[in-house]
């Protein structure tokens, strides 16, 4: 069932002594570029580095026990892979993470020190579906989706609960959207705990399926190049519809506009960003005219970015 | 006079509404490497990046209302510069930064983006002096010393006064130290909140003025080479003072040992700490028999350093 408002607050109770509440920040010399009141939620301090550390516990949390006792599965390349590792380490069951063989000797390291048992595949979402479907026959695991369940949504639901508590007068909230479980719950979150308060995705515009699903009323595929690689996924069906009612639209920013929003955040508000955590600022710069003078609030949904790759992009900016 | 428990409470209630209460954060992975538990104070959070707007800003909100009218002025290359232009541009007086001519740019267009009036001076100690001086005596501005000011450590002793707030049973809270405002001011919190609360200095090798002042009971001046760019100073008789008598011991660190340290703060914590705010957790790193099981409090003192420099320094260690 679609998330309403107690689905949300038993959320927000449920995972609240397992992930971080974090902190709110603000700056002056970015309000001034930006030429509006900027509230920066900052899901990059949150464990494992990204807000999916909440969609993946409130989802563990709830399976039930006999389900629970097989362990938890997924496939991701990304910080989902570490939010259900770290969800199956706090519960004391097994997570097997289905991972393309392609994905960054980090990301698998993070995994495995948080106890998750990998299986490599062939880097399509094919291999990654029928490796995942393999790994859940045999060992009786519960899959817990990235973001195409309803549970996950509700979990990713609660940064904004969090950033509607923590701050007041919002006219808008702008979440970066992949597969659209932050995007889907920031929307739900507005609707139920601050109705009229607009909620705006922001996509990279080389994987700009979610904006071009938005105008075709149907879910649009990508063969996405962008930086920003925890946004290179098409929505699914659960958040397609969710977000085709609640969201007031989709804005997408270039690669360049991306890096320079990163940059501007790690040297302003002395924080690190990865790129996918930097497009809501890089679209509140590339379409200034809409924000001028509102009160703003930007989810940083992530800051897992290997520094000598960061390094290497401000260098080529 | 040294401030006492009443002062640090006037203090902070006195600046409450002019910085920012800087979260806390913690790492299992850091407390994993490092065999105790850290609590992070982050300062590198704070308005303009630093602990030095809470000090400045005490002493600034001090000052007798016909000494505040003909401005505040100092001589800082570094982060008090910054500090001293902001309390100014709050109170809405002038204020007069004394900076040598090798300062970075950098630094110079943030006390400029602050409305400080810049005067460059030869990069001795003495021309810095000289200038500051015959800058008061043209324009009759009060002079806020960085660290040799019980106004401005009065300041400086907030910081650990909130992370005494926001955590508890903290065995040992390391700073760092240069001119040693924040450590004097953190010791003197201790003494008057948490007797029997160990507080520890952390200074760069290159420069062990107050390591080398804590063995032989008197002012020993450097002739200093860090990376550690905040940390470069001697102490003052007053900072000297009141760490003799209150802090336990100065440990120091080599500059590759600091920008490891830094490094795994960028990478775990997801935030951007500069070289002297590295010291203290490459002490706890290493003297780490010394703080094993321990919970340990460490001031991330500020997060101010060229996003191109740091990369730089990444890619040489």
């Amino acid at each position: 069932m679609v998330p309403n408002k107690q689905t949300i607050e038993d959320a927000h109770k449920r995972i609240a002594n397992y992930v971080i509440r974090t902190p709110i920040l603000r700056s002056a010399a970015l309000d001034g570029i930006a030429g509006c009141k900027l509230i920066f939620k900052c899901e990059n301090l949150q464990e494992i580095g990204a807000f999916k550390a909440r969609g993946a516990m409130n989802a563990a949390l709830l399976l039930r026990a006999d389900d629970k006792t097989k362990g938890i599965a997924t496939h991701s390349s990304g910080n989902h892979a570490q939010a259900v590792a770290r969800a199956a380490k706090i519960l004391g069951i097994k997570a097997y993470i289905v991972m393309p063989n392609n994905s960054s000797e980090i990301k698998r390291k993070g995994v495995k020190e948080l106890g998750g048992e990998i299986f490599l595949c062939q880097p399509t979402q094919e291999a990654r579906e029928q490796s995942l479907k393999d790994v859940i026959q045999r060992t009786g695991a519960a899959e817990i989706h990235p973001f195409n369940n309803y549970n996950v949504i509700a979990g990713q639901a609660t940064v904004a609960k969090e950033l509607l508590e923590d701050t007041s007068g919002l006219d808008v909230i702008i979440a970066p959207v992949g597969g659209g479980g932050l995007l889907s719950g920031t929307a739900l979150t507005a609707k139920y705990f601050s109705p009229g308060l607009d909620v705006i995705g922001a996509e990279p515009q080389g994987a700009d399926d979610a904006f071009r699903s938005m105008k075709s009323g149907k879910i649009e595929r990508t063969d996405p190049n962008s930086i920003a690689d925890g946004l290179l996924t098409s929505l699914g069906e659960k958040t397609f519809d969710i977000i085709r009612k609640e969201v007031k639209e989709i804005i997408t920013a270039t690669d360049k506009e991306i890096i320079e929003a990163m940059r501007l955040v790690w040297e302003r508000l002395k924080i690190i960003v990865e790129p996918s955590a930097a497009v809501p600022l890089a679209v509140v710069f590339n379409s200034r005219e809409k924000f001028l003078g509102k009160r703003v609030g930007i989810i940083f949904s992530g800051g897992n970015i290997d520094l000598d790759r960061a390094c290497q992009l401000f260098s080529q900016s």
